[in-house]
Formats: structure tokens, C-alpha cells, sequence
């Protein structure tokens, strides 16, 4: 994890190890780069030099080993460790996202939810349970939590990434419509859907972009 | 919408739009590059380079007038026309999409909302309607609908998505964790929430990374 991806290679990642780990339950032995270039509508030059980065090497026609590359795409995305996170904010998109089923195979795991309405308090959402956003700072570190998803209205979004960033967090994934104002050391993703869904107008009608 | 935009200045520039209405509302004449540039994270040169794309010029330690940048960037987005589209599935995901107050800045608008579940037809979210699938494509044709929605589960999206292709879609926004095929005329944006969760994961452990 310490050699220069570029931020592009690295989203793709992810996709490629979803279609490789599709291939590998059909019991395929290998995949091409034109195979995942199709799937994904990404150019296959794209596709060879992002794999390239992991180095991992495909045989030529045959292309790539598939227990291989999935080894490969796991190190690199180091799947078998659980990742923890705290989710702040437990209305639809909350909810939406506590029950969202795609995230475990990349071990990714929401620990535990807040909220501030005293009638959530205590509620489970699958085997994860609501707790006031008072005991988030004694949790987080006793978890040693370091990411946070916030799924809470736009006015409550600066109020509680700053008591996240207080307990110690080091990324927030904001799905609120507002921009968050944290210290330099703490990563922020801003999740704007309507910015993601104004992207989709824009290419709908601007065929004539490049990509 | 002819110029060739690179797409991620094409994704860059709802996020400045979202700056600039902020600087109008407090009354504010002009905003430097600078300002944008340390609002959103992103190089100086970079937001210079975007907005010359526009074709809107700033002045020389003054930066770009509000008014000016506004109407520019108003008139790409088409902010003023109204966006229609229609979402499928109205569990806690399409409910929280349904229900998101970020839209109506860029004139995204749901229409209406479609379900299989005979419970929820005919109920409304705020001023939307539930209604059963099988209107889709009469309502689609009739409101000339082509941006779809999906937020039903995986088992669900290939089916819905070929409903939503048949009745004339001609983009989907595909929040299901699953990947869909359609024609190649027609538009597929995956939000893959597990990738995007993946990718601040990897953003906060690879930050030799380059952007």
C-alpha cells in the first residue's frame, strides 16, 4: 500500500474485484481485459495498466489467472481485515445504508448506529443497535473507530462531525447536503447526491465529452 | 453543451455551482479561485482551468463576479429547466432518495415513484405517488420520462432496469449492488455505495496516493 496509485486506478479497483470474484463463483480459471473493459464500459488499455499496478501479470490471449488476480486485488484492498465504522443518523438514508447488503465483501462493517431521538434509542437494526450520539466519543475510542458515515440533516452535519472529529475520527463519509469544515488531517467524502445525479443529466446530454 | 468537457471537470462543476449560490445569498460581489479551491480540496489551477471552460473570465486579485459566475454556470447546467425522472423502489433507499432536498437546486425532479409491494400503491411521499410497475411505461411514455432511478434490491435490478429500457429510458442511476445490462444507446450509472465506501477506505490508508 505504499507505491503512488493513482486516484482514478484506485476507484476502479473495486469494480475489477467485483467481476473477478463473480467470475471465480462461476469456477472461471481466467478473465481478459477485454471481458472486464466490456462489463465496465472503461477503455482496455485502462484496464491493463491499472492491473499492471498491482503487478500482476495475464498471459497473453488467455489473459489473466483468476485466482490470481482475486489474491492479488485482495491484498491490495486488503478485503480480509474488517474495517469498522460508525454510522451518525438512522432515518431512510441511515437505515438505507445500515441494511445495505454490498458492503461486507469488501470487509467493510458498520458497528454501531446514533441518533438523537430518545424513542430510537436502544432499537437494533439487524444485529446493530441504536445509541444516543452521547456515548459516540466513550465508544469510539473504546472501538477504536476511525470512520465515520454521516447520514444526518444538513443542519445537524457540522454539529456532529465535530463531536466525531473530537472522539478521534479520521474520515467521514457525508451523505448530508452540506459542506463540512474539519481539520486538515481528517478526510472527508462528500456523497452529494444531487451533485452525482446532475453528473448523470450532464452526460446524458453532453455526449460529446471525454472521458 | 457542444464544448468537449473533460468529465471530471463536468463532475467538478455542480460542486462549484453549489459554492457560488452560497457566496450570493450572503450578498458576496466576487469569489477568488483560491476560495473555491480551498473550499473543495481541489488545486487553484485546476479551478481556474475548469471555469475557463465556461468561457467566464475573473479579474486579477478580485476573481470572478458572483452574478457573472452564477449565470455562467446556471446557463451549462440549465439549471432552469426542470429534470424529470422517475425512481423504482421505495424502500428506506428510495425513500431517503425520494425525500432528498438537494435536488431541487439543479431542477432534478422525481416525478413519481414505483413499487411492486400492493401495500404501498397509492400512497405519497411528500407530494409524490407510489404506483404499481406495471404503469411505468404508460406514464413514462406520456410524461416523455427518460432518467430512471433504481433503488430495488439486487435480485430485482436487472428486471426493472429491462421495464424501464423497454418503456424508452435512456439513462439509469442504479443504486442496486448488482450490475445491469441494457442497450448501448442507453446510459448506466452504477452508485455503488461499497465501492465508494471502499475507495475513502483506501483513500485514508494509501495517502502516497496521486490525485
Amino acid at each position: 500500500m505504499t507505491k503512488k496509485i493513482p486516484l482514478p486506478s484506485l476507484k476502479r479497483l473495486p469494480k475489477y474485484y467485483s467481476i473477478v470474484c463473480e467470475y471465480y463463483k462461476e469456477g472461471k480459471e481466467y478473465i481478459k481485459s477485454s471481458e472486464i473493459s466490456k462489463k465496465l464500459d472503461i477503455d482496455e488499455t485502462q484496464v491493463r495498466k491499472d492491473i499492471a499496478l498491482l503487478n500482476c501479470a495475464g498471459k497473453p490471449k488467455v489473459g489473466f489467472n483468476i485466482n490470481e488476480l482475486k489474491r492479488y486485488l485482495e491484498e491490495f484492498l486488503d478485503i480480509n481485515n474488517m474495517k469498522d465504522s460508525f454510522l451518525i443518523g438512522t432515518g431512510n438514508l441511515g437505515l438505507a445504508i445500515a441494511k445495505y447488503n454490498g458492503f461486507e465483501k469488501y470487509g467493510l462493517n458498520i458497528t454501531a448506529l446514533f441518533d438523537t431521538d430518545p424513542h430510537k434509542i436502544g432499537l437494533k437494526v439487524g444485529e446493530k443497535e441504536i445509541f444516543h450520539v452521547s456515548k459516540f466519543p466513550d465508544l469510539a475510542q473504546r472501538m477504536r473507530v476511525k470512520i465515520i458515515i454521516l447520514a444526518v440533516p444538513r443542519e445537524e452535519a457540522q454539529k456532529m462531525a465535530d463531536i466525531a472529529v473530537k472522539a478521534g475520527a479520521k474520515a467521514i463519509w457525508n451523505f448530508a447536503p452540506a459542506n463540512i469544515d474539519v481539520p486538515k488531517d481528517v478526510l472527508v467524502i462528500n456523497q452529494d447526491l444531487a451533485t452525482d445525479f446532475m453528473v448523470l443529466w450532464l452526460q446524458l446530454h453532453n455526449k460529446d465529452l471525454s472521458i
